[in-house]
């Protein structure tokens, strides 16, 4: 069945304490070439049947109504994925 | 400067609540066209300098020992981005 991956991030103009957490993790273990990090959201949603223009509608609404929160974070990617069932034929 | 994007999910043996919150809430909305949903995260690391071989092994091993759990959770993509900085000449 078709995944439908949704990607969601802090928008740029606001802080992200847990990417500056991890940003603080990585200097304390001695990483020194992260200047910095931001940490988002990876939706992965599997949809019945194929992708086509009103699926992929209806996953942009949701990625703003419902897996984003657009007051803080920006719907950064929605890609279609054929994910590689074993045995299923094509 | 590059940006290195981290993608990790929840190993697909595992259960993941958050993902069957999610999916509970769409059905509730009366969205019928998703199946199932998975959540996990996505790292954007700003590095310093030009993405080489050593700069991604390093994010490699980073990915591996501090952006995911891999007792519950697959690093399933590293892909380096060069981010278009306005006014900035390549």
């Amino acid at each position: 069945m078709p995944t439908i991956v949704v990607e969601v991030m802090p928008k740029a103009e606001l802080l992200d304490p847990q990417g500056k957490a991890v940003a603080g993790a990585l200097e304390r273990i001695g990483t020194t070439a992260v200047r910095d990090v931001r940490v988002g959201k990876r939706f992965e949603l599997t949809v019945d049947g194929p992708v086509d223009a009103a699926v992929l509608e209806d996953v942009r609404r949701i990625a703003e109504t419902v897996l984003a929160n657009t007051v803080i974070e920006d719907v950064v990617a929605i890609t279609a994925e054929e994910s590689i069932v074993p045995g299923e034929t094509h």
